[in-house]
């Protein structure tokens, strides 16, 4: 029983989170549009605010607020990793007593309307799927993260589930056609390297992910993250690992026997709980010694 | 104070919502995949349930939900009008207290996914926006609803509000170019017509609507409304009247002057509330007598 | 096929959404706190605007939000049917065009923070169910509706659904005794009464629908409804209407036969989608003639 | 550039997440209600399922899910702990590949309905906040954490925000007297003591975190997480941490100047984003070495 012993302040952080960020680039033919949600974390010793209410040295969040619109005005947001570096580094010096920064983004893409195959120049639509990116930054380092989230994806055979462990709970029989459906949240690490094409590079992770997620059977949910994940590193060599966390929504075949009628796998439901929730990473050897 | 007078029953309806479904046509080389969410309310003489406790005639909830299933096995669920029409003319006839139904359809729209400008077979990625219908069937009629939810738009520029009211209460200066932003929701009428090309037809009310949104100087949320109103109208004579909702979401300049910056429409933050919200029919010189 | 009529306006309208608001009364001894959320939609001759974009005499919704927060002022919001009808009846004549306003409201309650049987003076604990109303004015009337939303109810017995209408998609069985779970919205109408003591018959409202929810064997949510519509009107004469929209918040026993249990009404999975809807009206004789 | 290096896999997990369980304890007098959400994550040597496809002695996700109705059959559910405390120590063994399970469970309250003071025996409304508790088993140990979440809390007064960093993108004025909203999130850790009083406990912490809420003048919230977690820690010496997640809602002054009003501290609005998040944990001397 600790009773006895001394109490202290542990790991602490804070910041302002959900920042809505529109920058329009107003070129002469075309204008350009970026839409961010950003969201910052400032580490450091804040025991003295925490402990004795002086608020002396610390920042307040609403500063961290202007600070990204401010830094907007002259960083052109063509790419959300290095909007975040520029942040972190920023934020990780902003006072005597913080050491270090986490720097969220999303960028919430639109493309322009399309009439006739003529695209307008001022005129957008939101598009489905997000791009995120985590920047790190401590006194000596800055580290990058990328990301996918709330890609949706389907594929409609070529997956099962079988030979599973079973014990006397189990009552699931075995599938070797099943629907898979899921929404891929993907995060991948550069590490320290803080100078690459980071915009060719998510689009062409994002394209890996979608081929190997409808290149093969599917055995598991599991064993395609593995595919993903290995065909992600295999082809960028700037990335250091990968991970991925997939919730396997249950598509069911509904039951039309008691209606006199087959169902070979063509009337399912779909359920929003509970579902399955499979993660994973993927890594290079020499990863796990060096985080 | 109408306290003697007897009390009785008003109108009542029931049914059943969120019936997800989801079929796929198992074509040898390419699998056809449709999602759709489907609402069933039934309209009839439903006193003695209510006023009595008696369930005679009553059909369940969850025989609907079974009938939406059964239903799909035999039909290609190609346009979700002609579903919806299947559905409505058996519930409106499903027990004898019956003398309507209501059944409203969404769909959740898919894309192949492609792979150097190949499409896979069967996998599939979620698309953007989302399709619905309304359907309504009593004893001797059917009425078509077709519409589109949740279509973002955001225009850079050619957007104002000038002129406007003025009273003590009102702060806001006059915007000659602003951003406008929504989420738009329109529904339109085929009336009585069931064996309309629904498809082709959706897809053209939805062009036309994203040609209109981006063609002109909007002056206010309101004239544009009408303008992509009247462009369907006249450009699909089967139409008897269109209604729009959009949420006007603003994009707000952010004070940059603070930090000794200018901001001439280029960096704006994003709020989710309030938001103004104009809603607008437009409709045949017949229509209002007619309905 | 109605292509030659000309094509017109119907029916309009514009406001402000979700303006949410919060007035402290600072009195010596206690705080008093009102937390509301406010959508304000104007209605009138709006055809200049849409139809050829002159904006004169049309008020910018921002002006609405402005008079929201002006009028709190002064106005000390212990009842949220007297502050809508005290918004009603200026936004009505805000302008030339306008020939009426309906103001929705939500108060989300507070409650003080009690500890040890003493309640806190300045701190607040948010509490479970919120209190609507809605007030239509037109020039020459104000009609009052107050509501409950959102007010979640379960009984554990007590509850069936038997004897019901059975066709060849009908699978599900009698019951007899099931749990009934659903989340109470209700609506009911003051007429023009527009000086009753709105917050005591709102509580006792609510006590007299949770009061009936509980008193009966229900054989059907609609017989249910009804019994506490009927309630309600017989306990307050002046409500001359009142409306309840049910969903059937479907709790089912979970088979557990397979591992050799038994399960007489203990255990059970709760299921989101899909739900069963169930809406009715119980009013006093001559109001449909009326409305 | 890590290239040549050999690709592997990192941590994984799998299971199953929104596993929404209901108890009904029927005793002759009064029923008891058990409102449940569970989530299970099982953590081991999967690399055969990941790598190569092979799903022996992996268990499914459905045999987690019949595993929680069938525990919940024999297990009172009184207390979450302890119902997370069974089901983990189950499931660390399901498998010989299996090493280790995580269970989360949310626990929905319930309190019975009461009309003039009698309460009813089988009917039920919810209740504001949630209780939760993360079990977390290994071969050779079990570690508790109890929780709360979403108890919202607002002070009237006794809250500021002073005299701290400024920088040239500060804008923020000193404020000595503000409204200070949040919504609690905390969790406490027991260690390995799985034989508490769970039930009283958790009920003490939540007094002792509501007591020192309003207990105080608040000069940050960050203050006020020291505050709250020290005066746990002090009287409950069973817990060895607690962690703590404030978001700061931002209820702000509206400026009524312009309708020539004044507004001390009487008339606020209320925005959902940005929003300021401040986390923190409180802990005894001995904690970090142990973790």
């Amino acid at each position: 029983m600790p009773t006895s012993e001394p109490i202290r302040l542990g790991p602490t952080s804070y910041g302002k989170s959900v920042v809505r960020l529109v920058k329009v680039i107003r070129n002469a033919a075309q204008h350009e549009l970026h839409d961010l949600t950003v969201d910052i974390a400032l580490h450091g010793d804040f025991a003295g605010c925490f402990e004795r209410g002086d608020n002396t040295s610390m920042p307040a969040t609403d500063t961290l607020r202007n600070t990204v619109y401010a830094f907007a005005k002259h960083h052109p947001l063509d790419e959300i990793e290095s909007f975040g570096i520029a942040l972190a580094s920023h934020f990780r010096t902003i006072s005597p007593l913080v050491t270090g920064a986490t720097v969220s983004l999303t960028e919430h893409p639109w493309e322009r309307i399309s009439i006739n195959g003529q695209s307008r120049d001022h005129a957008f639509t939101r598009a489905a799927g997000e791009r995120t990116a985590n920047i790190r930054a401590t006194s000596d380092s800055i580290t990058v993260e990328a990301g996918i989230d709330s890609l949706l994806v389907l594929k409609t055979t070529a997956s099962g589930w079988e030979g599973f462990h079973r014990d006397q709970y189990t009552t699931l029989p075995d599938a070797n056609d099943r629907i898979l459906a899921t929404s891929i949240t993907a995060r991948w690490s550069y590490g320290q390297q803080t100078n690459l094409p980071f915009g060719d590079m998510w689009r062409g992770v994002r394209e890996c992910i979608l081929a190997t997620f409808g290149d093969h059977y599917s055995p598991s949910v599991q064993h395609t993250i593995y595919r993903m994940g290995r065909a992600v590193l295999e082809s960028f060599p700037q990335i250091e690992r990968i991970h991925f966390s997939l919730p396997n929504k249950h598509y069911l075949l509904y039951n039309l026997a008691p209606f006199g009628l087959e169902n070979p796998g063509e009337i399912f439901h779909v359920t929003s709980d509970p579902f399955g929730l499979i993660e994973g990473t993927i890594e290079r050897q020499s990863e796990r010694a060096r985080v």
